[in-house]
């Protein structure tokens, strides 16, 4: 086949980093830190999941990377406003992300709070802005802000937080609230990236509903596969290994062990790969990525 | 005229709580606190400045105040998620707002953060959603989501709060630094209230100009008013007295004296009124409550 997902992760991950770049700016002469704060979080690195999956599912119906590029940026700035907050001192209080100090320990954690409220905000901005450039119609716009916001809000990403933090500490949590959790805390976002790329590519309802299949799969699986990794993993982890059993976290691994949970990981691979079984080769990527989040060491 | 303001706002209060609660889902079998954190911040009194400036502001051009009022109280959500994250511990770590314990203080800091970006997140889900089921068009909200996003994100509000931040304990300060501060941190929300309740009454390019200079004559005699307050103010006020001067905040007061404070904020309400001279009697709202904030004792 000739197809290299090193290579395309990387290549979607440069024109990422460089539309961000091209989208944060930055005043030298302001009073405050905000601007180099929302920079230093946003252009440290990540995978770019979200986004590239979004562009990747945009691709399975003959896309074009330009048109969801900057919906693509925007979810990945909820993404990494997520992510600082997450960090704060009252909530898992962690001192490194993407292998460097995380934001609150750089510029304190009130900038980091404002750091993240800013990148919420402006995340719907550059939806309507950028996206009525690239040619998005306001009707199309309307139905992406009400999916995200959706799946970013107090029905989605913010609950899993939310029941995350009242299942810390508790020792009988049963497998069914977590799996509920990961689908809320990282599992909405996973989803509304896949389906969004989907229905701008011109997807239609059925086709919608497999991506739908596979994005729940794909992102329970990978989320199995980090907690796997925050007990094996080294340094390419990019955080401290271990932070979920100082921050009484309930892992696969502790509730099933470490051999069940990657069975488990597997199938839900499988599941996502079967659920692109009527989809041509524009799905290529789609697919690559499942096997290639099951089988990562990062 | 007959005209009486404090059943005027009283009724509009109404409204705007009455719809708020109707907004805001509770369900009792949450495993989190979240959904009762949020109706706690959201419910608990408040002056609904913001959302009734829309409302009058659309009523200038004979609006219907249900078409602007989802979008009045999303505008409310987003001020009411910056108070909760202003009042946090590593921001102005206040006890008191609205004359109850602040949110931090009764669900714990992790859950107001999560409360604050729920509030801020959902108020984006309930413009696009609610506001397409109250007959605004896709074109028109795509324009009131960059207006409220650029006035609440980092160009706007929560520069205006990182500013605030940047300048405590500084102690020359200047009044153009304050004035600054003030525009971005109170004054951007009071006037994209003012501006898209203006647009969606159908006003013009120069009545839109007019109304944006109503608004920040308005917003800075609003916060001039609140600083005089702060230090002469009594339990009407539902916050802590001298919060100011214990967070070494520049206060007007402060810097030009009470007796020059006073006088400054009388010429802007002058300003703000002068700047609705070409109005006909629709704006009569408008033009009271400028006269009501200056007035006001709370």
């Amino acid at each position: 086949m000739g197809f290299n997902i090193k290579s395309y992760l990387a290549a979607k991950r440069e024109l990422i980093d460089r539309k961000l770049d091209s989208l944060l700016k930055y005043s030298p002469k302001s009073l405050t830190t905000l601007d180099e704060s929302i920079r230093y979080s946003s252009l440290s690195g990540g995978k770019r999941l979200r986004p590239i999956l979004m562009i990747a599912s945009n691709e399975a119906f003959g896309g074009n990377e330009e048109t969801v590029l900057p919906i693509a940026c925007a979810l990945e700035m909820i993404h990494t406003y997520s992510l600082i907050h997450d960090d704060l001192p009252c909530m898992d209080d962690d001192s490194l992300r993407r292998g460097v100090p995380t934001n609150h320990n750089v510029y304190g954690e009130a900038v980091a709070v404002l750091t993240g409220d800013a990148l919420l905000t402006d995340a719907f901005n550059i939806m309507v802005t950028e996206g009525l450039n690239c040619g998005l119609r306001p009707k199309v716009l309307v139905e992406i802000i009400a999916d995200i916001s959706q799946a970013a809000g107090s029905s989605g990403m913010i609950r899993g937080q939310a029941i995350d933090l009242a299942l810390e500490g508790i020792t009988d949590v049963l497998i069914d609230q977590v799996d509920k959790m990961h689908s809320l805390k990282t599992g909405a976002l996973i989803e509304v990236a896949i389906t969004i790329g989907a229905k701008i590519g011109g997807a239609n309802d059925k086709e919608i509903k497999k991506l739908s299949t596979y994005a729940k799969a794909l992102g329970l699986a990978f989320q199995i596969v980090d907690d796997i990794l925050d007990i094996e993993g080294g340094k390419q982890l990019g955080k401290e290994v271990g932070a979920d059993a100082r921050n009484k976290k309930t892992t696969y691994p502790e509730l099933v062990g470490s051999k069940k949970s990657k069975k488990r990981a597997e199938d839900l691979t499988k599941k996502a790969l079967k659920s692109l079984k009527d989809f041509d080769d524009k799905a290529t990527p789609l697919r690559e990525i499942a096997l290639y989040l099951a089988n990562r060491n990062f």
